[in-house]
């Protein structure tokens, strides 16, 4: 059965390591991109202790409201239109404000004093260059939702917070630091901060400001170059498997699965997975790429690799370590805890962000 | 609003083009893999005139059923368990045995005289080698399935049939027409055979066959390297779209998005698009990548280029060629007519099945 396993007590446990790494700030955990692929209404009750959740859609907002989440809803992209913005409003809904249009309309249709809108999260670019006022016009733009009684979080995004290093960070950084005291001195004592998505909550412990928005370290993925989700205690919250299905042994010489790509050096005892890139799965992966059988008799771990093209159903994987006899119907696990979908990502040339959110609605999906 | 658009009756176009390719076969239109990302809802009434659908799981067989589809069902892995076969009885579909478990089931427990289940598919490993009964065990197995009341499809799997002048097609169909000689001669004149899928049917019209099995080509992709979906007079029944949602100048010397990958060499012009990975745009695509912009006013199409790393939820794109007074709010295509999904594989170093497939749950999607 092809099934993806959730684990909110491991969101939970990303969750405290969150707050453990950054005690002094509010939490908005992000639950855009259906959680992550995580399934937000599988992933909501783990999140009871954040202070907010943030998403990229309305529509992601409104099936939060839905599932009942009354505490703060980010829009990270704010609204669309100005109808999206009015249902912000009926929803109580927290919105970033990144453009004019939306500034505007904001400045025409002021929430009341006791809804959620009226906090909003003014946008400032730093160096990403995808969206955001820039450093001229967002004095003005804070000014203004001010005086119309908004309460401001000044808000950017890093483009290289995953590798320390990098030298736009510290610019980033700075830009970030200066305007929020300018527009303290200038606007309001009262203006908070947000900063971080998950790779600055590790790597700059300085800078956690007011709000947090941890993403991918949730789920129990690294957030940074230089460490693991083990190094970090992060614990995957998706277990992604499949079963055994046939065995076959290949003769030397043989090819294997679409393109002929993979030709048996001897002949190896292999075996049929009923996964593909039709379930999420990459269809590319390299040489290294492996899963792990877990054998139907005697619960025994093996780590067998991905052989031949991985086709939209099924892969074939080299089962010449596991006993013949128990290995039908065995469990296979293409990410969770090994593989961790951080290395799978790296034998697929992308980040696990991307393996996760690209699960298609064919697997089974259960909570464990 | 992310927009996946459904188009049955490019999919009921494409049908033809096949029944007009093969016009003496009947056509196994494949369903599985959620209709190749398509939704199977959506595709099966544009399919009222195939003889039959195949799917790769019982739970896909039996939505079909749900949804109220009357004729043959292949199931074209077969059953997974015994417990699979006896349900695969219970809704008459008609199962692949490509294993000797698969067929120890089919004997013991024997499906009524009047039953679908009584056509199975039995596959012949030609040089695929992921599944299959070899030359070694296929007559026999065959005579037990005949002896026990089965009609029987012999069938197999190109592994190159795209690129018509691989030297392993010209075996794979000798070794097929060979088999299906012989088991004519030993088991019986009825036996059918399969051989077939879009590749196969585009290139090779001299092996048909009694059943093709059309996939890719049904949704409007070429399934052969050498032509394009326009040369086969195909149509892509999927559109794949977002919306410009902010404009920017960055200025030369900025680089865009995560990694700093892009850097503007003079000041251009960018829009920020709804879409992202998490929508199931891929995230890596090469520096041709582009899409179409439908500007919101004249409704003039631009091609414009993807810049920077695709993120979960936004992409950049260069706008300097779209009015700047009218491009907010333009809708956007990331595949469709142009570009087709078959060149975005291109840029992506991978094939429109897998981005077909591997879309997410979040777009909204409509029939049109």
């Amino acid at each position: 059965m092809r099934t993806i396993t959730i684990k909110p007590a491991a969101i939970t446990h990303n969750l405290n390591q969150v707050k453990a790494l950054a005690p002094k700030s509010n939490v908005l955990a992000m639950v855009k991109a259906n959680a992550y692929g995580h399934g937000v209404a599988a992933v909501l009750p783990a999140l009871q202790q954040a202070d907010g959740i943030g998403v990229a859609t309305l529509r992601e907002a409104l099936e939060a409201r839905q599932l009942g989440w009354d505490k703060t809803i980010g829009l990270i992209e704010g609204a669309f239109t100005v109808d999206e913005w009015q249902q912000a409003i009926e929803h109580d809904i927290s919105c970033v404000i990144h453009h004019a249009p939306q500034l505007d309309w904001a400045l025409e249709q002021i929430p009341p004093v006791d809804s959620a809108t009226r906090m909003v999260w003014i946008k400032y670019n730093t160096g990403m260059n995808r969206l955001g006022f820039n450093n001229q016009t967002l004095s003005s733009a804070a000014k203004s939702l001010h005086d119309a009684g908004y309460q401001l979080i000044l808000t950017t995004h890093f483009a290289n917070a995953d590798n320390q290093d990098h030298p736009l960070n510290a610019i980033q950084i700075q830009r970030f630091n200066d305007m929020l005291s300018t527009l303290r001195q200038t606007v309001s004592t009262n203006i908070k901060g947000s900063l971080c998505n998950s790779a600055g909550i590790v790597n700059f412990p300085e800078h956690h400001h007011d709000w947090v928005r941890p993403g991918i370290m949730l789920y129990g993925s690294a957030p940074v170059i230089d460490q693991s989700a083990y190094t970090l205690n992060l614990q995957p919250a998706m277990e992604f498997s499949a079963q055994i299905i046939a065995l076959q042994t290949v003769q030397a010489g043989d090819a294997i699965g679409y393109g002929s790509r993979w030709i048996a050096q001897q002949d190896v005892k292999t075996a049929l997975v009923s996964i593909g890139y039709g379930d999420g799965y990459p269809r590319v992966v390299n040489g290294d790429a492996y899963v792990s059988v877990i054998d139907a008799v005697n619960q025994q771990r093996y780590s067998c690799a991905v052989i031949g093209r991985v086709a939209m159903d099924m892969i074939v994987i080299d089962v010449s370590a596991v006993p013949e006899s128990s290995a039908l119907n065995s469990k296979v696990i293409l990410w969770g805890d090994a593989p961790h979908v951080d290395e799978v990502a790296t034998h697929a040339d992308t980040i696990g962000y991307e393996l996760l959110c690209r699960l298609s609605v064919r697997p089974n999906r259960i909570q464990m």
